[in-house]
C-alpha cells in the first residue's frame, strides 16, 4: 500500500512566503487567517487524511461501489469515514459562516483539496461535487433556496451533485434533449437522461441536491435555450425536513478503469420536480460559474496525486538495491537506486514539477478570491479574466503531468509497479481520469485559445505576460540564470501568441490544430512563472532556512534546465499549421 | 468491444516492395516465401485473430488467471483457442523444419506476432515465450536436448519459459541467490526462487519446459557464475513420454493492472532436476540470444496495440457527433469529430508512428535473419550489430509510443473511454507492462548507450548513421523536403552522438543521465529514414497505386512535420549534464 506525509512544510511555506498579492491582503475578512491558524488547520487535515481516509483509496479499489436493488452502496469504511469528515468540518471549510461554514479562504482549501486527492480521489469526489453545487446555488440561487438548501449541505448531511452530460452531449451541450416543463405552481417536471454522474446516487448522505441543465419546452435550440434546475432526490418540506423520493432514479452505475470507489451514475429523471436556478435560458452561465471552480479543483487532483506517486517513489528508490551506479568502486554489492543518474533525474522531474504547480496553484488561489471578493469591481474584473485564462491551463497541465508522473513512479517501480500490492498502479489508473472528465483536455485548450485569450475586457493574455514580464524584473544576481531562461521562452511565447492571435481571425483550422500546443507553452512558461517567485523568496530569505530554501534553488534549477525547454517544440511544430492535416481522409 | 482488422494491405505492401535488402535476398531458403504464399499466410491468420483470438482479449481481463489447488487456470476459452492455434501451426511459423517447423522468416512471423498482439496480449504470452525458449535451446542445447524437447515445442504441445529475475534481482541479475549442485550423473539440483515468470504454469499444454539461470555451487560471485538450466515441470522419459513431476511448484500468481489473462508467476523450485545449457558460467550469453530475440517482439507487442487503439478511435471519430468544425456553416447540428483538426492531429500522429514503425520493423527483420543466416561469416556480423544496436531503440520506442497512442484513443473516446464498455482502458492498461518487462525502458536506454553504439566490431552507431545517409542519397525531386528535414536532425543526432561518447569516457554521469534522451533522438531519427524508404518507394511506383501511395506520402509528411522534431529538445536538456542531478539530496 501507498504511505502519504502531507506536505505540510511545503504548504506552510507557500501560505508564510508568498502571499503577497496586494489585492488578495485587502480583502478584510481575511486578515484573521492568520499563519499559526492554518497551520493548525493543515495539521489536522494531515491527521484525517493520513490515518482515516488514506486507506479507503485500496479498500475503494478492491471493493467497488455497486447498485444493488436500486440503491448506491459505497465501499466498506467510507460511511464511517464520510461522518468523521463532516462532524470534524472538512466539509464546510471554506463555505460562507452564514450558513455555518468556516470561511476559509482558497489559499487554504486548495490545501486541503490536494491532500484529500494523494489520499483518495475517489471518496474525495463525494464531497466535492457538494462544493461545486454549494457554490452554484450560493451565487445564482433566490434568498429561499438558499435557506432552504445551503445549510444542510455545508454540514454535509446532503449533497450536490453537477448534472450535465447526456449520451449524445458530452463536451456539445447546445445537443441536450432532458425537457422541463413549467408547473402552474411555478415549479418544473424534468424528464430526460443523465450520464457519467460523479456521485448521482450514493449512502453517504440523507439528501442528494442535483443541479440539473434542461431545457424549458418553450425555449430554443441550441446552447441558448438550456436553464439550470435545482432538482432533490428528496422532496424538502416547507420546515427544511426531508420529505417524499422524487422522479429520479440510478440506472446503472458505470464500471471504470479507476476511481472505482466513486459512484458514476446513470440518472433518469421522469416527471421530477425542479425549481428553476438563475434567469430562464442562461442555465450554461450559472453551470459555468461553478465548472470553471471545479476544474481547477480538477488540476488540484492531478497535483495531489503527484504527490503521493512522488514521494513513494522517492522512499522505494531509497530502499531497492540494483546495479552499481557510476561512482560504485567495489567489486560486488548493488547501490541504491536513488543514487542511480537516471532515478534521480527522474524523481527530480516529479519533484520540480509538482512544486512548481503547488505554487502556481496558491497564486491562482490568491487570484481566486480576488476575483470573488475584492471591494473594487474593477479588480475583480481583472482577477477573473486571469483566473479564467489560467483555468484550462491548470487543470489541463496538472492532470496530463500527473499522468507523466505516475507513469514515471511505476518506472521507478518496475515490476512491482504493475503488480496491485505497492498501490503505484491504482494511483496511475485513478488519475487516468482527470484528464477526461469536467471537460477533456482538448476541451480545455479549445476553450483557452478561443475564449479566453481576448474577450470583452481587452487581451488578457498580454496582460498575463506583461505581469510575468514586470513581476520578473527582479535585481537579484543569482536570479539572473533563470530570467535569461525564462526570457528567453517568453519570447518563443510571445510569438506563438501573435501567432494564434492571427490564425484565430485568418485560419481557424491552424488555431485548432495547435491549441493543445498552446495551452502547454503557456502552461510550462507559468509554472517557471512561479518558480521565478519562489526563488525570489529563497534568496531573501535563504539565511533564515538554509536548507529549505538550497532545496527550492536547486529543484528549481532542474526545472528551468529540463522541464521548460519542452515548450519550444511546441511552437515549432504548431507553427507548420494544419493544412495537411485537413487535407488528410481517413479510410 | 473492440474491433480489429489486420492490416494485411501494409504488410503485403512492406513485403512485396520492401524487400529490399541485397543481403536478406541472397538467403537461398527464403526464396520460396513468394508473396502469393506470404498473402495466404496473412490472410489466415487475420482470420484466426480476427475471429477466435480478439474476444479472448475481454474474457481473459474479466475472468483473470487463477491459482487454484496449486493449478493455475487460464481464462475460459484460452484452451480451445490454443488447441486450435497450434494445430493451425501458427505456433511453429518460425520454427526449423528438422523439428517440424515452417521455417518462415522473421519477416513474416513478426507480422504475425503483431496481428496476435492487436487481437490479445494475454493469450499470445502463452506461446511467445515458447518460442523464446525453444530459440535458446535450437542455439545451444546439444543435439540430445535439441532432439528430446524441441519437436514438442514447435508441435506446441508443450510450452516453455525464462525465468531470471528473483525478489533481490529484477534489473541486476548478477545478484541471483538460485543455486544449482551438479549430481553424479551430470544433471543438477536447482534450489531458489523465480518470480514475474510469464507463462511459469497453465493448463495449455502438457509440459512446461523453464530455461532458469542459477549458479553452480562452485561458480563465482556475480554474473561471471551463472549458468543456464532446462527443468521441465514434469520430467521426460527416455523414449519422450512423459515423466514424473519435477520439483517445481506455483507459490503464487501476481494480480495485475492489465494482461490478467497471463499467468505471471512466483516459480519455487526444490530439488529440481536441470540440464545445463550451454557452457558452466557462460548462461547470460546463452539467454541473452533469446532476451534480445524476445526484446524486439515486446516492441512489436507495443506496435500491435497501438495499431487496434487506432483502429477503434478512427471508427469512434467517424460515428460519434459532437461540436461544430470551422468549417460548419449551419446554425444546428454537430460534425462528426474526425473533421475536428485537433482529432484528426491525434490521430494522424497515430497513423503515421505505427506505419514507421511497421516498416522500421520490417526492415529489422530483414536485418535479423541476414545476422542468423546469410552465409558470409562478416555480412552475418554486420548485420547481428546492427541488430543489437535497434533491440532497446525498438522495445523502448514502440512500447513508449505505445503508452502514448491508447492514452491518445483514450482522450478520442472521452468518458466512453475510461469505462470497461468499448475496451480502450483495457489496451491502455495491458500494454502498461511494454515498457517495464523484458528490461525496464530505462535499462534498454543505458544498454544502447552502453553497450551497443561502440562494440568490439568497431562504431556501431557510426556505421549505421553512414548507412542511413547512404541510403538516403534520393535524387527524386519530391524527397529532398523530406530529405532535407533528416538531414537537419541527423546533423543533430550526429552531434548527440559525439557528446555522449565523449561523456562515456569522460563523465559516465552525463551519459547516464542523457541515455533515455539518446534513445529517443536516434529512435525518431530511425523512424524517419524508415519513413523515406517508403517514401522512394512510393514515388517510384506512385502510378500503379495512385490512393495507396498518396496516404503513404501524406502520413509521411505528418511524421517529418510533427513527430520527428521532437528529438531536438532531448539533445537539447541532455546537454545540460548531470551535474545539478548528481548533487541533490532527496530528503
Amino acid at each position: 500500500m501507498t504511505t502519504y506525509t502531507a506536505p505540510v512544510k511545503d504548504m506552510m511555506f507557500l501560505y508564510e512566503k508568498m502571499r503577497n498579492n496586494k489585492d488578495y491582503n485587502e480583502i478584510e475578512k481575511y486578515n484573521d487567517v492568520t499563519p499559526d491558524l492554518v497551520k493548525n488547520i493543515l495539521e489536522e487535515a494531515a491527521k484525517i487524511n493520513q490515518n482515516i481516509i488514506l486507506p479507503l483509496a485500496k479498500i475503494g479499489d478492491e471493493n467497488p461501489t455497486i447498485l444493488e436493488n436500486g440503491i448506491v452502496r459505497t465501499p466498506p469504511g467510507y460511511k464511517e469515514a464520510y461522518n468523521k469528515f463532516i462532524a470534524d468540518g472538512w466539509q464546510s471549510l471554506s463555505c460562507d459562516p452564514k450558513y455555518g461554514g468556516q470561511g476559509m479562504p482558497k489559499t487554504v482549501s486548495a490545501f486541503f483539496d490536494e491532500m484529500l486527492s494523494s489520499a483518495s480521489l475517489s471518496f474525495k469526489l463525494y464531497s466535492e461535487l457538494s462544493i461545486g453545487a454549494y457554490n452554484c446555488i450560493h451565487h445564482h440561487a433566490t434568498e429561499e433556496i438558499k435557506n432552504k438548501y445551503l445549510s444542510k449541505m455545508v454540514e454535509g448531511k446532503w449533497s450536490g451533485t453537477m448534472c450535465l452530460t447526456e449520451p449524445v452531449c458530452g463536451t456539445d451541450l447546445g445537443l441536450l434533449k432532458t425537457k422541463a416543463v413549467e408547473q402552474s405552481d411555478g415549479t418544473f417536471k424534468l424528464n430526460g437522461q443523465k450520464i457519467f454522474i460523479t456521485s448521482g446516487d450514493h449512502d453517504l448522505t440523507e439528501n442528494i441536491i442535483h443541479l440539473v441543465i434542461a431545457r424549458a419546452s418553450d425555449s430554443p435550440k441550441g446552447t441558448k435555450g438550456i436553464s439550470l434546475f435545482l432538482v432533490p432526490k428528496f422532496k424538502v418540506n416547507e420546515d427544511g425536513s426531508i420529505g417524499s423520493r422524487n422522479g429520479i432514479s440510478t440506472g446503472s452505475i458505470e464500471s471504470k478503469m479507476g476511481i472505482k470507489g466513486s459512484a458514476t451514475c446513470v440518472l433518469n429523471f421522469d416527471d421530477a420536480v425542479g425549481y428553476m436556478i438563475g434567469p430562464k435560458n442562461k442555465g450554461l452561465n450559472a453551470m459555468f460559474t461553478m465548472m470553471n471552480l471545479e476544474r481547477i479543483v480538477v488540476g488540484i487532483q492531478g497535483l495531489g496525486i503527484s504527490e503521493i506517486a512522488y514521494q513513494n517513489s522517492v522512499s522505494y528508490a531509497k530502499e531497492r538495491k540494483q546495479g552499481k551506479t557510476n561512482n560504485n568502486k567495489s567489486t560486488n554489492g548493488a547501490d541504491y537506486i536513488i543514487d542511480h543518474a537516471d532515478i534521480k533525474k527522474s524523481l527530480l522531474n516529479m519533484k520540480s514539477i509538482i512544486e512548481g504547480e503547488r505554487a502556481l496553484c496558491f497564486w491562482l488561489s490568491q487570484q481566486t478570491e480576488v476575483s470573488l471578493n475584492h471591494n473594487d469591481e474593477k479588480v475583480r474584473q481583472e482577477a477573473s479574466d486571469i483566473v479564467s485564462l489560467m483555468t484550462p491551463v491548470v487543470k489541463t497541465m496538472f492532470t496530463d503531468l500527473g499522468m507523466e508522473i505516475t507513469s514515471d513512479a511505476m518506472q521507478v517501480y518496475g515490476g512491482y509497479g504493475y503488480t496491485k500490492d505497492q498501490g503505484i498502479e491504482q494511483l496511475y489508473r485513478d488519475n487516468r481520469i482527470t484528464p477526461i472528465y469536467e471537460g477533456t483536455n482538448s476541451i480545455q485548450a479549445a476553450d483557452l485559445v478561443f475564449r479566453k485569450l481576448v474577450n470583452k475586457n481587452g487581451d488578457i493574455i498580454n496582460k498575463y505576460i506583461n505581469m510575468i514580464k514586470n513581476d520578473c524584473n527582479i535585481e537579484e544576481e543569482k536570479i539572473k540564470p533563470f530570467l535569461e531562461d525564462l526570457n528567453f521562452h517568453i519570447e518563443i511565447l510571445d510569438k506563438f501568441t501573435s501567432w494564434i492571435k492571427e490564425k484565430i481571425q485568418n485560419s481557424k483550422d491552424d488555431a485548432s490544430a495547435a491549441c493543445n500546443d498552446y495551452l502547454k507553452a503557456l502552461g510550462f512558461v507559468s509554472i517557471a512563472y512561479a518558480w521565478i517567485k519562489v526563488l525570489e523568496v529563497s534568496y531573501k530569505d535563504y539565511d533564515n532556512n538554509k536548507g529549505f530554501y538550497e532545496d527550492k534553488i536547486q529543484t528549481a534549477k532542474f526545472y528551468f534546465k529540463r522541464v521548460l525547454p519542452r515548450m519550444e517544440n511546441h511552437f515549432k511544430t504548431a507553427a507548420t499549421g494544419s493544412e495537411y492535416i485537413m487535407n488528410f481522409n481517413f479510410k
